[in-house]
């Protein structure tokens, strides 16, 4: 039960694409990401998902738009909707959502992380 | 379905202690709220309730200690945990929260806000 410093949970990893848990609460994850470049086109059937940016750009495309996000901007996915990651330059996110969030939803290949690290 | 700006967000209210909501998802309610000064002493017996800071700094006093969160810092306080929030200057947070949740927890009382209005 101690406070989380984002910025210094951050300097704990460098890898892309490899979510951490720093918090729950209520059945749900904070996770903190770094991004770049494109992820896969993926939808989580049963979870919204949020995305906020504190560090970078993100451009979070749907099939009929795209969301660009900057620091201090975030967007919920709901559940049910396509959406691709995509970063030109290395960005830090924080995710908010379910438990059982799987990183590619529908999709299963070799991006697909079953479960993610608590730092 | 709209990207959310924190700061966008925090132009639009000045008054204290009335959190608005900006977001939902997965029965979870995203806030922004404006504090000064001393809350009361309270819990929330079945919800888990996150504080994170987006500018100036909050105190949290709990029974056994002070939890002291700047920018870019947050806190999980745990169900069941009486707590006090305290700011000397206003600050700006961010709170994550089930939607069932009450502002003053298991204290009704003239602080206490049934509803808190989206923006």
């Amino acid at each position: 039960m101690d406070k989380i410093n984002i910025n210094e949970k951050f300097s704990l990893f460098s890898d892309l694409w490899q979510p951490r848990i720093v918090a729950e609460l209520n059945g749900q994850y904070v996770k903190l990401a770094r991004l770049k470049g494109e992820f896969i086109w993926h939808q989580h059937d049963s979870e919204d998902e949020m995305f906020m940016v504190i560090k970078g750009q993100l451009t979070i495309k749907l099939r009929d738009r795209d969301i660009v996000l900057n620091a201090g901007e975030f967007f919920v996915i709901p559940r049910g909707v396509e959406h691709l990651p995509v970063a030109q330059e290395e960005v830090q996110v924080m995710l908010f959502e379910p438990q059982s969030v799987i990183n590619t939803g529908n999709i299963k290949n070799e991006k697909t992380q079953r479960s993610s690290e608590f730092i």
